[in-house]
This record gives structure tokens, sequence and C-alpha cells, in this order.
């Protein structure tokens, strides 16, 4: 792997006491080029722009895949990633499903290991504060018809990341949009199912909501996810959340909450949740927190379901009654190497 | 409008007896830049990469939208273009979609005349020849976080054509993968449509065909459209193919065929058109023709349809009989102002 290093470091400008996710971008970043088959010389260079073909086929054709992870810190400095090889796998799940060509274990490996041990300053030592690292992969060759690229470039790029909510959300059940179908690439990290959100979300805003909470694209009766975060709803001590099928993004966040609540005890339900089952519960005050969980986002609880024109208030429990905070704590907790890691999921850098 | 001419154009290495669809490229492109919410600095350069942000939106939450239109010679040499105000405004309505900026009318009419009056002698001279123009627009800029970019490149560039296909094309009726959904943005010429139709259609390329003819992913058992063509079905002197409803891009070609054909007294059902009427229709041997058009492909004609490991094929008719040959003919004699434009869709550069 060639290293080009910056000459100078943007660190010094930065206050770590005042990050906001996707405002501060590390030194370097890591390219790699897919020609005639096979990906080659891989580098680390300043992060900086890039030069492509107008043709490139993610342009046209929208072939591009990411992925979302964190590096932390414990309060020695070790650095750790959560369960990478979790992201590695749905990388090239996502990547087969869009015709795209796979990321070796060891490109993959090596040149996360090498961007972060050169950016090592920028992962923050805050407990709660990570280094959010963006692996993506993009098609930029190609000609204008219908077909796979031939060519692709495979990148990682960082940006320091604190809290990506500040506040419980406000989230609107959708009844006329849709993000996924049976059959489509929901389940993937395909760009392309990011960009037809935003003009649902933003009508859910002007509406006075943060976010979108998905239903099925066919009767808009069963509850999915939310924008960028997997669900849970905690009703009669059940946590309950949609299976992991083709039509949602299989949360590394939400398999490990999943694990963390098991382990504790709590009672979780992976199941076809509808709608109105939620609105039932809501109206019964039987629905005692509702949190959504994501790598960026990582948990952050609701205060408002919108349906049809109503609002549903949750209940305004203490932080520390929270199931929700519970589980995050539990997690970040893992993360940040403050207690021990039952599942094996912390991998040292 | 700046404009800076090659230096020496590559027009010499053309044989326009021999190009096909997607492999040259014309000297200049059109370049212009949204930022601080205005289009501004259009520019015509030479043909040539282009250098972004990594962030680019569109790597990581897929803003990018196209357009797909021809320019036509007639014998004397005039240029024409095709109803070009339509693909003016489906670009909008796919921008508005995906919650992109609008681009004025000016500026689309000027960037379009200016960069076909220097790439002039790139637009074929022969019948059925043309050059394809694509417009298309990105998201350029913006930060790790899933929200709206704050700004976009506008770009047209173009390619000689001729033939999409040579031969007849056989076509699969999915019943697996879906195109798109309700409440999604098939509707749109949104990037993301076309890179998660690659795998499904290399599974049906292995199995023997050349596309796919989608179906609705609800219950796979209405017919949508194939590949970069809306279809038709010509069954018992009627002409049917799906209602231009979201989930269909509603092509050009379509609507232009529908006139055509209504204007010859040929009966057009525009309707919900079930699988199994499909396959009731083709057992009975009564399906006389079925046929995909669009910009890129014109008019083509099928051979074969596959359905659920079955294989139906369509009357070997000669050309001279068809009726698909002789709507294309209609249309190529409307663009290449061989004939009479009863309904104003030339459009003299
Ligand atoms: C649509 C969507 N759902 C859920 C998630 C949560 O997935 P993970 O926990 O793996 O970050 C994400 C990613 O952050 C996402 O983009
Ligand atoms: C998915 C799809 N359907 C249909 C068409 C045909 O549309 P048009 O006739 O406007 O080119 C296209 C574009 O070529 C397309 O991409």
């Amino acid at each position: 792997m060639i290293i080009e290093n910056i000459s100078h470091s943007r660190i010094d400008k930065i206050d770590f006491n005042d990050i906001s996710f996707g405002n501060h971008y590390s030194d370097h970043m890591f390219y790699c080029k897919f020609e005639n088959g096979k990906w080659k010389n891989p580098i680390i260079k300043p992060f900086g722009d890039i030069t492509v073909s107008p043709l490139s086929l993610v342009f046209h054709y929208g072939q591009a895949i990411f992925e979302g992870m964190k590096a932390y810190k414990d309060k020695y400095g070790n650095v750790f990633l959560f369960r990478p090889l979790e992201n590695f796998n749905r990388l090239n799940s996502s990547a087969k499903r869009l015709e795209m060509p796979l990321i070796s274990k060891s490109l993959f490996r090596d040149g996360l290991k090498k961007l972060l041990s050169i950016d090592k300053k920028w992962i923050p030592n805050n407990y709660g504060q990570s280094l959010y690292i963006r692996p993506f992969l993009i098609a930029s060759d190609g000609k204008l018809s219908a077909n796979p690229s031939k060519k692709y470039i495979f990148m990682i790029i960082c940006t320091t990341a604190s809290n990506y909510y500040l506040t419980p959300l406000k989230v609107k059940i959708e009844q006329k949009y849709s993000r996924s179908a049976d059959g489509g690439i929901g389940f993937t990290k395909a760009a392309g199912n990011y960009a037809s959100s935003f003009y649902p979300t933003r009508i859910a805003q002007e509406e006075g909501y943060d976010q979108i909470l998905w239903t099925d694209s066919s009767t808009h009766s069963f509850i999915e996810e939310s924008g960028t975060m997997n669900v849970f709803f905690y009703i009669k001590n059940n946590l309950i959340t949609a299976p992991a099928n083709k039509k949602i993004l299989n949360g590394i966040t939400r398999k490990s909450i999943i694990t963390i609540a098991k382990k504790e005890g709590i009672k979780v339900k992976e199941c076809n949740f509808s709608v109105s089952e939620l609105i039932y519960n809501l109206r019964k005050n039987l629905v005692k927190e509702i949190f959504g969980c994501g790598t960026a986002v990582v948990v952050n609880h609701f205060k408002k379901i919108g349906y049809k024109f109503k609002n549903y208030y949750l209940p305004n429990i203490s932080n520390k009654k929270r199931i929700s905070f519970f589980l995050k704590k539990n997690l970040l907790d893992i993360q940040h190497n403050v207690i021990n890691d039952p599942f094996g999921w912390r991998f040292k850098v």
C-alpha cells in the first residue's frame, strides 16, 4: 500500500468538545481502483477531491453502496472497532445485489487499519464520541448503456462523530410513500435507497416531524424502519422490532441491542408488527418507549408518533428509567471498553 | 455561456457506418453548477473528466437523475430534436421527487442548442442513426448525514447512436425481483432505479433471456415495463400497454407510439394487464406481437417470453407485416423529417 502523508494536519482546528456529525473529515482517505477484474494500487492519501469520468456509471445507473462504522477510544487511548466483520459482510452482500465486485477481507481490513493508524488522533477520546468511518464503493466507468460498470472505486473516509440527534424524535407513520419493495434492494446500503426518502421526509418535516416511520409498500400496514435507524417498541415488557427481511436494513446496532436485551432477560419479539396494533397500544397508553438505533444515531428515543393527522405522545419518563438508555449505555460501555465484552464484539486496532 | 473549444476534434476517427450505442462521445460537454441556491457559470468545454468531492452526495445517498433524448438529421442536414419539452418536464419531475433543484427552461434549452451547434458534425446523417443526448443532474457536495445536497452539477454529454439491440428480444417475466414500488420512484429517471435491475437481469441472461419484463412488486401479477423500454402487446387487433402510473417510466416513445397508432386507427388500451391474461393469450396463439420502445431502443420486437420456466414464442412474421415496424417507421420518418409532423413533435435546432 502506498502512503501519501499530508504536509500539515487540520486537526489543530478542531474543538473536540464541539463536534457535530459530518462537520470534520480526517486528514487522509483510503482509495483503491478496480480494473480488469482486479482491485489494484491501494493508496492512502490526503483527503480531497477525486477525478472521475462523466460517464461513471454511478452518475447514470446508480451503482453505489456504502457502509457506516465507528472507531472508539477507551480511557487509555486504545482504539476499537465494533463488529467490523459485520460491516464487511454487509458491504459485500450489497455489492452482490448491485452486481458490483466484492471486496476482499484483506483489502478492507488493511485499508481500514492503516487509515486508522495514520489518522488515530482524529478518534475522539470522550465517551460517546467516535470516528465515524464511511467505506463506499462506486462505479467509476462505463458507457451509456444500462449494464454493470467494469471499473470501480473503493474508498474509506472518516468524520468525527458525536450525537447525531440532540433531542427525542417526532416521527410520522408513512401512509403514501415507500422506501423499498419486496424483491427490491431495501436490505442493501445502496445510495439509491436514501435519495428517494428525502422528499417524503421533507413533507413530514413540514408537518412537524423529524423522521418517517416506513411501512410496507404494498399495504402501508406493517412497520419497517425509520430514516437511518431500526426501530424498537417497548410494550408490556416486550421489546418488539420488525424482522430483518429483504426490505429493511439489517442493522448491526439492531442485532446488538437484541443480543444485549436478551442477555439482560428482556423479552424480544422480532415479528411483523402492524400499524393498527401499534396505534391500539398507543391509545391504551401501553407503549412505554419507542426508540431508533443505528451506528450513526446510536440509540435515540421517540417522543411523538403521528398517524393520519393524529399525534400520540410517548410517556415522559426519566432517562434513568428508560430501557433505551439502559441498552444504549450497555452498548457504549462495550464499545468504549468500559465493561467486559462477553460477545466478542470489540476489535482492537 | 463560456465556450472552451477543443483544439482537435476526435471525429475523424469515427466510421459512421460502424457506430454502436455508447462507443463514441462527442467533442464537448455542457457543465453547470448549482450553489447557494442558484445555477451559475454554464460552460461548454471539451469532453473529459470532472473533479468532485468524495463527499458528493451522489456517491452516498444517490441523488442522481438523467434524461435520454436524440438529435436527428434530415437529408438536407437540418437538425431536429424530438419532443425536447417532454424531456425537460420529466427531468424536473424527477428532480422534484428526489428533492433536487429544478432546471430552468432557458438553461436546458440554451445549453442543449449551443452544444448541438458546436458538435453538429457528430449527429449522423443516416436515417435511423442519431446523436443520443444525456442530460444528467448529480448531487456534488454534502456532508455525511442523510439530507439533500446543497450543491449540484448539471451536465449534458452526447454519444453517437445506431441500433441499441440488433436482434429481436427474449424476455423473462420476473416473478421474484422488482423494479419499483407503490409510493416509490419508479416513474422518475433516477439512477438508483437501474443499478437494482442488473442482478436480476444477469440471472435472466444466464437463463437465456436478454431482458426482464417487470411485474408489480406486491403480487408479480401485473405487467409493468422492461429494461429501458415500455412494452406493447398486440392482441386481437388491440395494442395493449400498462398505464403510465407512478411505478413505471412514462416513456416519450410510448406516448408517441400511442398517438401515432390512434391516428392510424389502431385500437389502443392503456390498462392493467395481468400476466395470466398474457399467458392465456400466448397459449391460444392470440398474441401477434410484443415490442418494447424507448428513446435509445426506438422500437424492438420480442421473439420469446419466458414465464415460470416455460417459453412462449411469438409468431415469426415478416417485418412488412409487423405493426411494430409500421409504427417504428412512422416514428423515424417524423424524427428524420421524411414525412409531415402533424403533432408538432419536431423541434428544429
Ligand atoms: C436505512 C437504515 N436502517 C438502519 C440503519 C442502522 O444500521 P446499523 O446499526 O448497522 O448502523 C442504517 C444505518 O445506519 C440505515 O441506513
Ligand atoms: C425504465 C425505462 N422505461 C422506459 C423508457 C423509455 O422512455 P423514453 O421513450 O422516454 O425514452 C426508458 C428510457 O429510455 C427507461 O429507462
